[in-house]
């Protein structure tokens, strides 16, 4: 099934770095009933996978993450995206657990997506904007396909925040047997015209950069950095609470500012050199290609479509445990997102507890320094491990 | 000290409506200490002024509004942007009233901006990104000339929603004489971190587009409308709430697409669509200097900056009557910020009123049909009046 771990073959010099990944030649089948061929999956993992296999964690990572969960990423060299919760000693502990992430599908660190070199044509190239349509279940799919690669028939917990709680939610709706637990964190059964409003006037920011170039971008050398920059400078504000920017930045002049002088180009207040340090980091990383097919996945996400747009009939056949976790600030995926979660699994007799974590940090609270989410996790995860002992001696 | 009623020359062709104007040929001097001259001021009115000139409301209007409060607009051959609640018979009843709305300092329906002809240079141009850094207070300042040409002195009520209330509330700071009440609408004293961002994201969209040409634009005979369709959407989210984008749109899709084709490109959800006509509605109307320009102005509104940080100590000197209101759905200016006006109000001993309209409509609500709106405005109106011909029967 796997031929090879090779090294990156991506179409943009700076991502060249030896990125640990497997080749599935057989490919994916989509939602839509496009094929993918070969499907690479670009992965980390932590800790040690258990005889039994049956301590392995999957944690699905958001819109603009990958899967360097826990280590140092090669690209900016920062720790890695939840350090702080991953790792030996910490709440979902590496010295227990086997933690794997893969990028999702779609994404631009090494998984298949319009970055990849495009193999089932006669001329080898970039997918670029070629790239078909994907959804959270072909992201999900694509992680199952890993999963079982390592021989592994349950997963002990499925954890992801944002676009990452949508995966672990779909986890445990397309293969309830293969999923102890579930964790979704800061997330939402369906995306809100709101959030599909906020992506498309990202994917605008983006297609009017006149580098864009009908999502060609990469034959000509180029790259919309301005419009991308700008979707993520948007999107950057939707992660924050109005608190924590009063909080962080206030009106705040960046110190060489007079108030007096009144300028009206280049930075004047603090917040704004902070979105401009947002936007440009994001550029030298990410893809605008996969930005817009990872943010088109999202609208698209809505669990109760496929079920008569029930979200009950949607969860009929879970088995999983389920601890959702919402943050009392997070205006992108308010708490009443995850109590729709919460009444649906209710419906259906489901094992779900449900924690609002007090924050004033906003939706990006859970890749935060958060005590309170930390305590919920690991006491979540204790709690299911006394479970299943109890169940296995029982069985 | 006015020379002439003149037709308008303004840099773009589809502008040479006749729009009624005043010049006032000595300018202005700009809170910068930059002067502006001559100083042109567009402006509509409505019903007529009483012989005791004391029944003249001042109307301020928000970013992107203009003079044509109740009448059809020149450009997009629509209804005034607040026929609803001005004209005869209604709230602000035009038989009763004399009602001014000016088009506001550095936009671009006739008052004098960005895209005005400079003619204090030897070869006359457009003002373009040279055009001065300007204030709330500079508005406010502009609104004065016209208000002093008419020889009105004291304006029965000052109103204003969202940066019309900002104007409105530093009338009442600047001339506390001259502004016998105030009715600030869903507007704050301050423009906070994430209002100033949200602007700023909007800026650097229209900067991003190539068309911007540092400002220079008009030389070229293009317009960077794509960068400025980009920041009105975003805007425009900003102005409504999440539960008024679910019940009118939800997750709706276009008629003519499928949710199984999966399509990334073109517009699949009602909201989208909605987004791009606002969008592309925006700048055949707009100028997008005028719109950088003042979303600074709202930027560096903070009405207690030059009083020691203490929106107590602005409110020292008022004399006016307030009603604050705000909409309980405004997530850009919260039910929070008019709090803290009435708070400092109250702490000044001035006569103030707060009402919250219920609406789930966002923001944009005192520009839509809100019954509880229009009753507060009225009794509001008609409770002034009462108490002012009881004042002047005791003196």
């Amino acid at each position: 099934m796997v031929i090879s771990e090779k090294q990156d073959e991506i179409c943009e010099p700076n991502q060249d770095q030896m990125i640990q990944k497997l080749v599935f030649p057989e490919g994916i089948l989509l939602e839509s009933g496009k094929k993918i061929v070969p499907l690479e999956i670009a992965y980390q993992t932590y800790g040690q996978l258990s005889e039994a296999q049956d301590n392995a964690i999957l944690i699905c990572h958001a819109l603009t993450g990958d899967q360097y969960v826990a280590d140092v990423h090669p690209v900016t060299k920062k720790p890695g995206w939840w350090s702080k919760m991953v790792g030996p000693g910490l709440p979902i502990d590496t010295n227990k657990y086997f933690v794997i992430c893969t990028n999702v599908l779609g994404s631009c660190m090494g998984t298949t997506g319009p970055r990849s070199i495009r193999e089932d044509i006669p001329q080898p190239r970039c997918w670029g904007s070629d790239f078909p349509a994907i959804t959270i279940k072909d992201m999900v799919n694509t992680q199952k396909i890993l999963v079982d690669f390592f021989k592994i028939k349950r997963l002990f917990a499925v954890i992801g925040g944002s676009m990452g709680g949508m995966q672990a939610l779909q986890w445990a709706v397309s293969y309830p047997e293969q999923v102890y637990s579930v964790i979704p964190i800061a997330t939402s059964s369906f995306h809100s015209a709101q959030n599909i409003a906020f992506n498309e006037v990202g994917r605008q920011a983006i297609f009017s950069d006149p580098d864009w170039r009908d999502g060609e971008y990469w034959r000509y050398g180029v790259t919309p950095y301005r419009g991308l920059a700008v979707a993520r400078m948007m999107a950057h504000i939707t992660y924050l609470s109005e608190d924590a920017l009063n909080r962080k930045f206030g009106r705040k002049l960046q110190e060489s500012i007079k108030a007096s002088s009144l300028p009206i180009f280049g930075e004047m207040f603090q917040v704004e050199s902070y979105l401009h340090y947002q936007g440009s980091n994001f550029v030298r990383r990410f893809d605008a290609n996969s930005y817009v097919t990872i943010t088109r996945a999202m609208d698209w996400f809505d669990l109760s479509q496929t079920h008569d747009g029930d979200l009950v009939n949607a969860f009929a056949h879970v088995q999983s445990r389920f601890c959702v976790i919402s943050l009392s600030s997070d205006w992108l995926f308010p708490t009443s997102r995850s109590r729709v979660i919460v009444q649906a699994l209710n419906r259906v007799g489901a094992r779900v507890s449900f924690v609002e974590i007090t924050t004033d940090k906003g939706h990006d609270a859970f890749l935060l320094e958060e005590p309170d989410l930390d305590l919920t996790i690991q006491g979540f995860l204790a709690g299911i491990e006394e479970q299943r002992r109890l169940e296995n001696h029982a069985s």
